[in-house]
């Protein structure tokens, strides 16, 4: 059995928790002879802030290149609400998304059958719901220059933020979510605002050309942005494979993670480009953030970290089997009753983080 | 009975349609005494491209600038999508928007009783929800510069959008919210992204500003917009007036259009600053868009348009009761089983648009 290097950063609030949940999931993976690793754990986010000063130290930096995959809990909290915007626990988790390279975020929006109840949406709508949103991640109004608030002669400000896309960067996102896409069920939707955006202009253009020229057989789709988030809510599964760029695929994302019900169940993985010797530097990451106001109490789903270690297995190790095995434990839990606070019906008694994790692992 | 200069823009698609049906209910309204309308007839959008090589002759916009109130159908559709990015149907609606200063776009968005069902959401969640978009509309990605394509050495291109926004723009528009909420419950919610975006950085600021020093009465909640996306989804009655910036507001606004299942049925505002002599520049749309589908079928869904007008007598011209009188007419028109397609049941019998027009000029 092969070992693999991970390194952890549990981040903050909720992050701890949900990521020493994982380890008993670890620990059975290792048990049942599905897969091993070696971990070590860092700080990210304000937890850096407050040891280092800065939210990712630069050693923290070398370990996450050094690393075979990066498993994050979550960054952030009310506490770092005043510290410099270039210091915020946000820019941590950007800076290793930039320095790594981490341009394909995948984020599969999954309707459990167990909790198509919980969503808002009638359950008619997203039962059986199941899309992949490609995210682009490093690029566009999130790292584009220049970014500022400059001071005008009368004292007032001015604000500048600037999205930039290049062919290079829109092909390689293109070429993820077409590869995706031939796996699933061939169909792509691409969202942009190129009514009223040059990148917008630019983003469908090269998406398209890259359809005709490499993925005649997959069923590619124009859609405005702002109308992808209303058919978003409108009927759900007429999307497979939704590809966007940065900005539209937080605010889309987000909007597929709440149809679910089960945001605290959703994982993403944020992958590089694979280099010459066949890997790639990724991360993983639950959907969800880092939930200050439950933060300690042992009430934090830790299925989206779970199913995050899921998706490592997957596409950082190639362990298709270990991963399926893993998502299958999860939908087993879930299916024997398995509930944290977050997704337990009225009346019904919410089981901890720890327990749920234990769930899981024992289904496995 | 004063008798105001209304400047009428069918526009594409299903635009001349609900004009059209509009017509009716002016007529009505001048009959009935409540009031009177002069009614110039111009072009935008595809319909100007095809007419005169660009979707906004100068000559129309000196004819809106000269008009008390701007009534506009929908721009755009296929037949067009060729046309160059700078003449395109959008930037007809973009350049009115810009050179009238509409800054301040109001997009209410109401659950009407007899259509709580339509919605994709549960009943219980959309039943009553009566929420107030407040769009900043112009400035922001919309309108910064540099907006352009280059072609880079290598054959491959750059693009760039540049979202911008100052002050004096953001103070103008959280004056329009929190006024708007002081007649309402009292409650804004302002969506940005600081924690990536330095525009949002500043909005943040100055929104803060504003109500501290204005509005300490109203009750005001910082919402970053990707979770404000997510929060509509989840449970939209929690707002009531939302502010945000330019495109956040586009996608925004169409999400909360979306919740009510009745989109065609949503009417918008979009306002200047009032002048020297109390006066403003004003455009009322749809917030639906030309529909090139259903174009000349007789299926459009007219009470948008209509509803638009009744923003139009409430906002412009200070005619409270008149537009009472007209939304009440569309209540009364719904409950009395009045459906277009787009809002019928299954099983039932769906009107036209003008049947659909004349049953609301009869309940007025
Ligand atoms: C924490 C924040 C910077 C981040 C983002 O905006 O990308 C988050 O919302 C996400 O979607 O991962
Ligand atoms: C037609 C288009 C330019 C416009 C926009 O993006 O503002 C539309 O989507 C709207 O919301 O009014």
């Amino acid at each position: 059995m092969a070992s693999y290097k991970l390194l952890l950063l549990p981040g903050d609030g909720i992050g701890p928790e949900v990521a020493g949940g994982m380890q008993v999931v670890l620990d059975t993976l290792k048990e049942t002879g599905l897969a091993a690793f070696e971990i070590e754990t860092d700080l990210v986010g304000g937890c850096a802030i407050d040891a280092h000063g800065r939210p990712l130290a630069d050693e923290t930096l070398a370990r996450a290149k050094d690393a075979d995959a990066i498993l994050l809990g979550a960054v952030g909290g009310p506490k770092w609400a005043s510290v410099a915007y270039e210091n915020r626990p946000e820019a941590g988790l950007l800076r290793l998304r930039k320095e790594l390279d981490l341009f394909a975020n995948l984020r599969p929006a999954i309707c459990y059958p167990a909790l198509a109840e919980a969503s808002a949406l009638k359950r008619e709508l997203v039962e059986g719901l199941d899309i992949m949103i490609v995210r682009e991640l490093t690029g566009g109004v999130y790292f584009g220059e220049p970014k500022e608030i400059t001071t005008l002669e009368d004292g007032s400000k001015r604000a500048v933020d600037t999205q930039v896309y290049t062919t290079a960067e829109i092909e390689r996102i293109a070429h993820v979510a077409f590869d995706l896409a031939g796996k699933r069920s061939g169909r792509v939707a691409s969202a942009e605002k190129h009514n009223v955006m040059k990148s917008g202009v630019l983003w469908k253009e090269v998406v398209t050309k890259v359809h005709a020229e490499h993925y005649a057989q997959i069923e590619l789709e124009h859609i405005l942005a702002d109308n992808c988030a209303m058919q978003l809510v409108r009927r759900p599964k007429q999307f497979d494979v939704l590809v966007t760029d940065n900005l539209f695929g937080d605010v889309l994302s987000d909007i597929a993670a709440m149809l679910t019900g089960s945001l605290g169940m959703l994982p993403s993985a944020s992958l590089g480009a694979v280099d010459a010797s066949g890997l790639r530097r990724a991360l993983y990451e639950p959907v969800h953030g880092s939930a200050p106001d439950i933060a300690g109490q042992d009430k934090a789903n830790p299925i989206a970290m779970i199913g995050s270690l899921a998706m490592c297995l997957r596409y950082s190790f190639g362990l298709g089997d270990a991963a399926d095995a893993l998502d299958g434990a999860i939908t087993d839990a879930l299916a024997g009753g398995a509930r944290t606070a977050d997704i337990a019906g009225e009346g019904t008694n919410p089981m901890g983080t720890r327990a749920m994790a234990s769930a899981v692992a024992d289904a496995l």
